[in-house]
């Protein structure tokens, strides 16, 4: 099932104009003297993704009524550290092509992609010190801080195939979740106050992006590269055992799971996931995390009838439908 | 000339219990639960270098008669972001040993290294956040974005030969000077106001700073690998063009310039240095880049005048004799 290309645009339409503005507070605060940062700045701009977190933060300030002139900038943080992850992520993963342009590790090299990275969270950090409350610094430091620790674990579990399902959630969760949680509570509750809405706003952030990550990994294991717009099988290859593999190898007998282990780790294996698919159900384990991603939005969107009805809250509910059935 | 191993101790010895507070909320910032996180912590923490950044902090703080009870928590942040990007340095730079310690990447792997960097930098920031005063953030971030940017500019400037020394200083001092001048600004003016003493004590730990880089640089080409208790002859084997080699490259006929390019780039050449020592004047390119450090450094001192005499701004004096006379 593949989502109407037109309904990201109708989710984010009620936070149009915040986009925009959005986008120009991030093409001022990337304008840099330098003509090396610049090249890069200017090759990234091409891959700029869905701005689902920048909208997170707009979507859920005018959905609580505490949209501030700042939510913008709040978002370009957002984005920025967002921006700052994929950069550092390509480098980690090898990945080659991110939404059909040449990742930066690949069209210069892996020092430079490493310093660009470097430059973007700084940059994002320094935007936000000009805030006038400092909730946004706080909340988002601890959140990157989470997001490194999630990134490490992760590296930390390669080829572990009887990781428990809790264990994986809790790295997809603090690597992923931890930003979406931010963005959402920074737009709930920023300058500061409301306490319970922002907790309440954050727990449907979390949920929302441990969906994310859920689908992600699914989709990793089953689209194209050319449906994906992005390298896929690449969890295999780097040794990331996500849920649906996990589900399988639980309930493989010996001679299936080293057939597993084989397709993760076998010297020369062209295609991966083409190899897995035949050592296990792995569309049975897929079901199985899809399952479970819908079960964490439907809590999300439970969450959401405390706030009053309206474009933003609909535009949310819809993004959970969205996150669902999106297959790139 | 060596410098009395007990020299750094005398010049920190002012500021010694601060020091100690300053490792102290260190150890604490780092002690994760991440199992992950703290090994990489324990390992990291056996090449402590010399904290000079941190002590500059203090140093500047009390010479300025201007320290406040956060002054410790200021040089652990800034103490986290050297840390930080000695961390992606090595990843950078492929070095194999700092201070006798295998780096990071070496012992696990560049992927953990980029990760442990980006978590430290996160650490730091989320730690500013929680100073009273926002100059912290502020000055850091921006300080940060600036050694990004100097890196980055760095790595676009490889073998090029023909650089001005203007530019050379314009890279070391974005990449080096920058951490050492938020170092002094933030030591003299924290939590705010007094600006003409910040932009002074800015300028005195600027020009510190770069001489201290480029003492580094000659170290990098005339140490044994044993006195630098460091990979040595790295900057000929990455490319980077340093003051040695541009004063006796602007000096050498054709026929030289081109034993220079060659002790830069041909394959398999064992030990670069000995190469590039063969090729050109490098004893007169050391001598003069040293000129031009004792001559930033008396800059340096100069400035000192304005604060009152103390056991302090002795110190500061004496770290600067420090950064010229070692050779490690």
């Amino acid at each position: 099932m593949n989502p109407d290309p037109q309904q990201l645009l109708r989710v984010i339409a009620p936070v149009q104009d915040g986009l925009e503005r959005m986008r120009n507070v991030i093409a001022l605060q990337l304008a840099d003297a330098s003509p090396a940062v610049r090249d890069m700045v200017e090759h990234v701009g091409r891959f700029q993704g869905k701005q689902m977190r920048g909208a997170l933060v707009l979507l859920c300030g005018d959905a609580s009524s505490n949209s501030t002139d700042e939510h913008a900038s709040i978002a370009a943080v957002v984005e920025m550290i967002h921006l700052a992850t994929l950069v550092h992520d390509d480098v980690l993963d090898g990945a080659k092509v991110r939404r059909r342009v040449a990742c930066v590790n690949e069209r210069w090299d892996n020092q430079v992609a490493v310093l660009f990275g470097d430059y973007l969270y700084a940059r994002a950090f320094a935007l936000s010190t000009d805030l006038s409350s400092r909730l946004c610094s706080r909340v988002l430091a601890e959140a990157t801080r989470r997001i490194c620790i999630g990134e490490i674990e992760q590296a930390a579990s390669r080829y572990d195939f009887e990781m428990r399902q809790e264990r994986y959630e809790w790295i997809a969760g603090a690597k992923t979740a931890t930003l979406y949680a931010a963005a959402c509570e920074l737009g709930a509750r920023y300058p500061g106050g409301h306490e319970s809405m922002g907790a309440n706003m954050r727990q449907f952030g979390y949920e929302l992006g441990l969906a994310f990550q859920i689908i992600d990994d699914c989709i990793d294991l089953t689209a194209s590269a050319e449906q994906a717009g992005k390298s896929v099988g690449t969890d295999v290859a780097d040794g990331k055992v996500t849920l649906p593999v996990l589900w399988a190898y639980a309930r493989a007998d010996e001679a299936r799971r080293a057939a597993i282990r084989d397709a993760y780790t076998l010297e020369g294996i062209e295609d991966r996931v083409a190899r897995l698919r035949a050592a296990c159900d792995l569309a049975g384990g897929v079901e199985y995390a899809r399952a479970r991603a819908r079960e964490l939005l439907n809590s999300a969107v439970a969450r959401l009838a405390t706030l009053p009805a309206g474009p933003s809250r609909a535009s949310l509910e819809d993004m959970a439908g969205f996150v669902l059935e999106r297959n790139h």
